[in-house]
């Protein structure tokens, strides 16, 4: 069956679509923190952060059903739940950006933010960290690094080394901030001796693409110092750290302790259901207005605006945001009583964690990780990896993860990591 | 009611998001081809292809709740839906598009289309017609003229001028074809002459947008010619023209009587779940999936999958397409039966339908279009405006739009033009 749907796949979709996992997973239900397999195989989901409030939680679907039989159309007519959602939304941001544009992917709306940072400036430059993700569309895939763009890197991108808690920027834990900022002024003086001029920094404020680092608040202040100087825009993807899933906070510029002038978010913003945003200050948003016409069909719909009310119900009844917190901790105790040579660092955010291995010469335990993340699946936990070298296990379940399943996580990995062969 | 939703609108939307007509609309219901306002107006939905399939029809709705309750993930696992998906629209292709990316806008596809040409040719040219829109991404963005793109326009993007079925490019009706081609392979041989090179033409197979002109079937054929021997790609944009709408075809191109080697669809995919596509030819869609590693968190998830799935259920089921047919023969010949001095032709593609004036004097009677749409709209008949000069009506019913319909639209329309005073 699965060979099957992988040569349909291939037929279908063309060669190089990666699937997750050396036995791609063909799974046919969810429900909260649980997923099955067509075999009937329960997993337990600790990657998937789009079914933020739990697969199919059963408000989100009912929102969606009762909405999608009464109406669904666009925001040349007025209707209230879009705008209800920003209002709902805008009150969450303690920095002033309240006016928003609703989209349906998180990579629009960094198209936006990019544009938005360009219209307010006059200035094309964007500076963004070097091992990142922000999107798909031609422009934000410019910030990308895993694969270069369709006709090269663009010249007015300047992406600069990201922030690292085993080997930091500048050579010390204490010195990376500094050292990180000096980086960003460096690129902030090579925009402008291009012409380009700077426009923008956006960054995801757990740089979680990136590996994940312990970065203490402020870490960023020295960055958007350089940055506020040189007349720039400051850009907080949301994407992975916004909805309370780093339990401190409900933002993740807010636990970085940075004032952003555009906020953009998508993934967890419909429990899968396609929605997402671009917030704004009144002033940048006013600039953007009045340089383009921007319009999306689908984007602020009633019933997309009630998938993402429903989901913001459901956060705020179940508590989710205080339960990453609690369960984050937890979590964080339990993975760092974990034993094994290799593991480099534990780290953590809320219901977002890193574990990090090196090999015996401290180098990254890449080959190690990807036989850690295979036998997990095996034995029904669902996780993968993240940072530059592939060798950090990235879990970052559903926001009703809690106390039970973090055991289940930790007692698994134990045994896995006890039964997995070493090999760099 | 509806001021103050306005008020709310522009403190948490911004300045300059236009909404149709004088007084905005504030819609609360749909079923059908019907719209009920708050006050509980209904009115005749004559403009929107979005709900193509009818407001909230129940196929659909059933076949997005029952997905959104069982699994709702993404593409990096296996699932039937959306290869069923791509299979049974490949089917529908005639020239070996049969491969798809699966995106949530047409925004989204027309993104990736011009990029599939960019990675097939190796070269960057665009041609596009000048009165026309394609999306709202920074890339494609640049194909639109309605207002120019944040930072001008770029220099690799030639417009040339859209064919017309009143005052023709070339000056006759005869030699339309030839001059438009003609137009054409001066643009290529300017990005030829600029270092550009030729990538793709990207049209719309109604040319809707530039205000739905009479086009014989082979129309395109000598600018075919001239983009195949510049080794570029065509791409039809199926947004509008696509899922039977044109009635004669299921796809535009067809229609037109041209083979694409991409053809991107997105509005009426979904019935306005945020649902697009792309389909390529293997060949073509093989050099993007080996240039650029494209993921797209929501693109092909379950439900979304399913909606369109249902959607495709209900053309064939309702006969949506032979209905556009027939309705649409019958609708042209009330339209045509229509009489005022300034009608200066009435146009149709099954249920897609143009009723251009002009003045006097010959020139475009745009607020006198405008007075009838609003004077239409205070009837209970929603429609809008098309091309360059806004002097064309515009209307594009949900599909399941029928006869009794027509006769309604035909009679309020032949009332509206007997009391609208003539303003040019």
């Amino acid at each position: 069956m699965t060979e099957s749907l992988l040569e349909r796949r291939a037929r279908l979709m063309g060669p190089n679509v990666p699937t997750f996992y050396r036995q791609p997973l063909h799974l046919v239900r969810g429900e909260g923190v649980w997923l099955w397999d067509a075999a009937g195989k329960r997993y337990l989901d600790c990657y998937n952060n789009v079914p933020h409030v739990g697969h199919c939680h059963p408000h989100v679907v009912q929102a969606i059903c009762a909405q999608a039989g009464v109406l669904n159309t666009h925001t040349r007519y007025l209707h209230e739940t879009a705008l209800d959602l920003i209002d709902r939304l805008g009150a969450t941001m303690h920095h002033g950006t309240t006016q928003a544009i609703l989209t349906c992917t998180g990579s629009e709306a960094n198209d936006i933010a990019l544009r938005m940072a360009q219209a307010a400036t006059g200035k094309t430059g964007i500076i963004a960290t070097d091992n990142t993700y922000h999107g798909n569309t031609a422009l934000v895939s410019q910030l990308s690094t895993r694969k270069p763009p369709i006709g090269g890197y663009a010249k007015n991108v300047k992406l600069v080394p990201a922030p690292d808690s085993l080997r930091p920027v500048g050579g010390s834990i204490e010195g990376q901030a500094a050292a990180f900022a000096a980086n960003v002024a460096r690129a902030v003086a090579e925009l402008e001796a291009d012409g380009f001029g700077l426009s923008c920094m956006l960054i995801c404020p757990l740089f979680a693409n990136e590996g994940l680092p312990d970065l203490a608040p402020g870490f960023l202040d020295p960055t958007v110092q350089v940055i506020r100087k040189a007349g720039g825009l400051m850009i907080a993807d949301e994407v992975q750290p916004g909805f309370g899933r780093s339990g401190s906070h409900f933002w993740g510029h807010d636990r970085l302790g940075f004032a952003p002038d555009v906020v953009t978010m998508g993934k967890p913003m419909g429990n899968g259901h396609p929605v997402a945003a671009v917030f704004a200050t009144p002033a940048v948003m006013a600039t953007f207005r009045e340089a383009f016409g921007y319009f999306n069909t689908f984007g602020g719909n009633p019933v997309s605006a009630a998938a993402a009310m429903a989901v913001l119900d459901v956060i705020e009844n179940e508590g989710l945001q205080d339960n990453a917190r609690t369960t984050g901790a937890y979590m964080l105790e339990r993975l760092r009583a974990l034993r094994h040579p290799w593991i480099a660092q534990v780290r953590g955010a809320g219901q977002f964690y890193g574990v990090e291995f090196l090999t015996d010469d401290g180098a990254p335990a890449t080959a190690f990780v990807a036989d850690v993340i295979e036998a997990m699946v095996a034995r029904g936990v669902i996780l993968n990896n993240i940072g530059k070298h592939r060798n950090t296990l990235k879990m970052r379940p559903p926001m009703p993860f809690n106390r039970e399943h973090a055991d289940i996580v930790a007692d698994t990995l134990a045994v896995v990591l006890a039964t997995t062969p070493v090999r760099a």
